[in-house]
């Protein structure tokens, strides 16, 4: 089971869920050869994500609906905006609205938030970077929102990527015997990353040789002190090591860490607490 | 297919998602024999829901983690509180950790953002409803959190309500023609519910025998001019359709939506908006 | 799973116990490209249906099979009349005949016994309904028969229709307390069904509020009196409640049953009884 | 898949359709924690079969209901006679009541018909055999109940034995042809029946080598003519080919085909045409 | 599920477990609009088997990807000859390419080995089959690599012949005991065949009426005298049993045991142990 | 769907293709309470592997049946050794035994061919790595097995591991090009390897900054000359890269390439030539 069909997986729980063993009312009111037609237009500004989920809800509902989009995604929509043209069986339309707009709301509230953190930010500084804290199912979809948005993404899951966290370090029983341990036993083909929560952790790390270090809610003064420390340790050459702030980062502190002279930034709220955009299905 | 069956199987998508082919890091640095214990708690204030779905996950996960929980779905708990105890082999609570906080992180957050809402209202008023504007797979999970919140539950999908949206309407050609048609084919068993956006279309569905009135995007004047007016068509009986307000209400304008006489009030954000709550895992 | 993928998965099912890892004769006897023609044709007189059935059959034996067929479901058919006509590979018709005819042999029998019911009643008296007494995995196509018989649907299922039965009322603990629960707790858009069984429990019903009594097993005799003694019950306004006569009516007897002043009739022999019709398929 | 995989898989189907997403009048009028206690019981004389799939069907809907049977599969029983008990909680027993009946009424309805056809038939002669035309999804199931009814069973599909029948012989284009490549190309366990339709055939299957003869829709007279054929080919020696009649035989004409001479005698009517037997579950 | 329906799955899980959640390595490198071509070439001399399943896995990966064979299964191809030419998108080619390799080198491997051992034996001996040693999913696969190795194919499982072997024997109570209830209880299309270990055994199968003898793991030397056992049971009447030797055959013996006088020679070593035939994929 | 739940699917669909719709002889001759008791033996020297999925076989077949081993993965046997007992109805160890034996005979197989290259390889060298050369569906059985034969496992699949290979670089353009791709689009968890195939491409890489070099089909000779070419790329400095050769080596060439100085030795032909192990069930 690869990523599409993870998603196509779930857009079959997501239909079923809504239409269970049949629409009732778009059956009863719509004669079955009754042709439709119906613009999706963007409500607020948003930035766009979650065209490819849209289209494939409508062709599970009926691969007759036509869907036609006159927007991309990753971009900048004034309120107002047509994203689609949806052209099909009326009822398949009526049917499928629900669901395939559920997506794009969701996904594209993803985008704009993200959006709004890189301006809060401002260029030139670390990379934004979501986290695993994303919708069970939508993963995928949500990560790609996020690129949509103009962030970056961090390892998809478990499986691609060595990430030891603090519950890790305490069930390894140090940060050291964890370190060493993944070091010894992955393959030759992944670098090691290690949350640490202060200055010690950092320095502990280090000398474990972890390849990759995540400061954990440490404040912006932390942050700069860690980099310094990182930067002393591999003196006079320049760092071997990366550098990733992460926890509790909103848009009223992002500007702030975003100077503190690490590599990433990486912020949960833009998956799992983004208010969904609004768009909606207009009949012509 | 029935609705816990759902649940289950977004759980697989969700956990194949995040472990794909194999967990790294946990296998790599805690050997296969630790046992592991942790709490879960409450970092800020919330009404909790997810319980069951989190015990499944570490179900799915494996069998032998154990979670004990301390406290029940609906409950209103301040920040720091301990939800859940967590015993069993350290890798597999590892493993599953991610994905039961996602879940019990939304899930908890609409369950709180409803408890706000209906604070908002008052007592004495309409009940507030859920919409289908759900997470896609998420669907019985988010509703039973609106019912934790202290809300209540409208139709859950396609299948088990007559509700004639404006693009129904538009598709059958009139509000008459939809609503004759809906109560002469639905088999007898169901109501008609109708879609209204100004007080002509509120009458017209009257006569036309419709059921329940959906009072869509009206102004909290223009509920109440509604509410007159079917109150009026019944007079001097008292009225035997039910009215139930909709559109773009939130936390601000809810309250006074709530004295308008309408029996219902039916909110999207409280499932399409509302932000996570907070909940960690702590290793012990 | 709507009721077409139902449908989908019991042909696959059909097809594998008949056919299981391969069909031994046709491909021992049949050279492969040899191609095949065939008709289907009626064998005595009956009533069709389950055309769509028999060419989903096809479909999935092999889709190079061409099914055109030469009469309508619910058409009455006399004894000899071609149904279809079948081209493509000979074998894939060789191994798609069996299921395919037992599919249309039993729908078609259905049908049939539905019409003859329906001729016994005579015009212009309640509705034949059909029952949930369908064979396992059949109910979609079995419901579809008894329409293309001339008969009307009762509820699909569990889901879509409340009906309290005797056993309801006995685990509920009383008619009345059954009827009032499901009065509270269903979605506004659901009435309510009660079975009852003498007129004294009609009478319980119709002060418990139910919207609709199914009356059951009674003789001709006591339906005349359940009819009057709810019409005394609404004098002098017309009866709001609409009642369901049942159990054991058969050709004999249905049509006293609807002389009696009932909405409805359903009965179960219609889809639990109904011989097979007989029907062919002949080499061309 | 094997056998027991097809039943269960069609058991999914058949709740699926019945409960969908629920069971709406349980889940109302009943608490969720009352016990249930029901006693399923024959209303008019019948041979029981499906014993075990309705046990597996309230499997299905919740292992906490418990069913102890009275009686065993071939049991012939007299009207009022207990065929099982079942506990658990009454919501469950609710909930998979028809579905469970609805097996158990067609088996044992197949299992009367087989047993009918057999006391028509008398002892000493042939063995009665069924055929493909069993419901689809339903032949392991049907299959057993001719079993307890008396009867004895034909291959089970198209997979477990070589049955040349018309329509193979015109698109092979003679039966000397279909049975000699029959013979060449099947590994080399199994035997050749082909079907024949009169005494021509029989004599052209014979010398092609056919170990089986099916005498298809043939008189009592012509069969007996055919058995005299085939023992006249192989006299002196006792013959060594097995005879079956087939086609249209009935209570009425059972009788008399079963002293013509031939080995077995194959109805398709005891599976597809059984009139259901009446079986009730009383809740106590 | 057919034999196509296995391998397309055995294709699903093959293809998961190398692509996984992705394919990391042609995603990064190669642009997704590159167009490929590439040539299937034999390393060394072989006989090709396995073109069905190798177009069948590009055909899963992406159904862009076009394979056009030069040469034919069961050909016997010199090292450096092309055997296919592939045009697609290059990621698709890529991502596609070791899953086929896999398959095509084992199966060719397969019909390789087989040709060696019909090399060995001569003409005009007795027929060479395969057994159920194969690779468990690949059985149908496998099997057919036989046939295009020139072999023949013994029962396909364990459902489509009667074989009794040395563990039903022993279960069974007596050789003569097995054989006897398999008679009586096979329906009649089947015949029986009986592992026998030495003369006293073969001698027990005729008397019990097997029809076919497994003569397994005997010496050229006493094979020969099982088929003279044989043909004086029978005489002077030909021998009305098949012959199969089998046990421990190999490239060194088979020559010897083919001049016995058996019927058949089963070798499980052309399907288990078979070493990869060279085969790979050139970019152009 | 993790590794495990691939295994499953393989033996389902292992036992789907051997049993079928069920397994005749057994049912036949073997009463169905008849208990059984059997042994596993190995009949030829070899390391074992593969007995959790002997085990799992049983399991799906009939959990009744039990199996108790007396010996250990990755233990190197003797002739005649027994492996596991296995008791349980006598009918269910009959139906599983033949799929169970596949899987042990050729897991053991490959388990013991790794373990004779180590042999021939001598100690203090080189790392033996398996490859992606496996067998389609047991990959992760196949990886097991060389690691109970003392080899180590290279990456997985196409999804934990960046590996360019020829046919990459063809695509990209060049080596260079391949690998900067690489370098700047795997997130920051990954390390680059790149196959070489002569010094210049070897150069090439270096400069490009893979992190690792497969040396490709080169001599004992090459290989030498690429280790010092590395080694002074480096200098004064240890190499910063790591280097594996790979490419049709056996178990005659093995011991001279273990001498080259490189890290690692990957072997296509342990998984894809080892011949089956020679194991066997004796009844009791």
């Amino acid at each position: 089971m690869n990523l599409d069909q993870i998603t196509r997986q779930l857009i079959e729980l997501a239909l079923w869920e809504d239409i269970g063993p049949g629409d009732l009312t778009s059956r009863l009111t719509v004669p079955a050869e009754t042709p439709g037609q119906a613009l999706v237009r963007a409500r607020t500004p948003l930035i766009l994500s979650g065209l490819g989920v849209f289209k494939e809800v409508f062709n599970q509902v009926d691969p007759q609906v036509k869907v036609v989009f006159s927007a991309k995604e990753g971009a900048s929509l004034p309120a107002g905006q047509t994203v689609a043209e949806i052209t099909g069986p009326a009822r398949s339309i009526l049917t499928g609205e629900r669901v395939s707009l559920n997506f794009l709301m969701r996904l594209s509230g993803i985008a704009t938030r993200t959006c709004q953190l890189l301006e809060a930010m401002g260029e030139g500084g670390p990379k934004l970077l979501d986290t695993r804290k994303t919708t069970p199912g939508l993963r995928a979809l949500e990560k790609a929102a996020v690129v949509h948005g103009g962030g970056y993404n961090h390892r998809f899951g478990l499986f691609d990527g060595v990430l030891i966290k603090d519950n890790h370090i305490r069930a390894a029983g140090s940060l050291t015997a964890a370190v060493t341990r993944a070091r010894q036993g992955a393959t030759h083909g992944f670098k090691v990353e290690a949350e640490v929560e202060d200055l010690e952790q950092a320095f502990e790390a280090l000398r474990a040789g972890a390849d990759i270090l995540l400061l954990d809610n440490m404040s912006p003064e932390t942050l700069k002190e860690a980099v310094a420390l990182v930067d002393k340790f591999f003196a006079p050459e320049p760092r071997r090591v990366l550098l990733e702030a992460s926890g509790g980062i909103n848009l009223d502190t992002v500007s702030e860490v975003a100077k503190t002279g690490v590599d990433f930034i990486s912020v949960g709220a833009i998956t799992h607490s983004a208010p969904a955009a609004d768009l909606g299905l207009d009949w012509l």
